[in-house]
């Protein structure tokens, strides 16, 4: 009988080691799940899915978006403009990347990033600047409320 | 006697409700204090004084500013262009002001800023542009911790 219940004692011990190493290997810390938000922005981008990337952004009319010294408001302006500047007639979205990303969380539901965007276009330009955002993390996970980006 | 406990009793009263009056009135919210701090700075440039201007700055290696495309980083860089920009030969400070301010608080010791900048030149120029600000809050008070400004 104590066999017995040893034996399902080292196996519940067992059992929640694994269920915990599990659960660690699924928790992503703040700064990965915001990194994960920016890649897949990136992913999109250079899929030319101008939605999926506009994914990564509060979809709310409060969402503000600097461009050098121009403001866009609200998430569907944000998005007519990337497909106005990026899909119109004689325009193309380049392939992205975004190096030197710095990934400050700030609390829970709060962080800021600052990095570089650096696009290559097919003409061979190769435009490039800085950004900041702002995101919070929401029931449906981390979103940028407000993106300042600035060109050379 | 019972008279002279319901006197105390009335002063201890009115004391509590004075002093508790006193206390709401010297408490400011985070909003105030970090409009204050703009506000000093403001104050500051407008009296040709860099130093106090940048007191609303964190004093560390790790501020980082970036203007434009360009980025600074450390309060004493920080500083140092400001000072080359617009104290150097042939340079004026101008009278700044900062409209449209909008102030999101993001937690106890977080917050972030947007808003325009508007300078005043002595030879009638009006440079302008928009500002993103991160501030955290230090046991001296609020401080800018990244700076993102653009001009156009």
């Amino acid at each position: 009988m104590t066999n017995l219940i040893t034996r399902a004692g080292v196996a519940a011990i067992a059992l929640m080691f694994v269920v915990g190493t599990w659960s660690v290997a699924q928790q992503k810390t703040p700064e990965e799940e915001i990194r994960q938000v920016l890649q897949a922005q990136v992913d999109a981008w250079n899929f030319g899915d101008l939605e999926s990337f506009m994914a990564g952004y509060w979809k709310s009319p409060e969402l503000t978006f600097f461009s050098n010294a121009a403001e866009t408001k609200g998430w569907q302006p944000t998005l007519d403009r990337y497909k106005q500047r990026y899909q119109g007639e004689g325009h193309a979205m380049g392939k992205l990347d975004f190096p030197a990303l710095q990934i400050t969380v700030l609390s829970n539901d709060a962080a800021f990033v600052w990095g570089q965007f650096h696009l290559k276009m097919p003409d061979g330009k190769e435009p490039h600047g800085m950004f900041t955002l702002v995101l919070r993390k929401f029931p449906e996970g981390w979103k940028i409320v407000h993106d300042h980006s600035s060109e050379e």
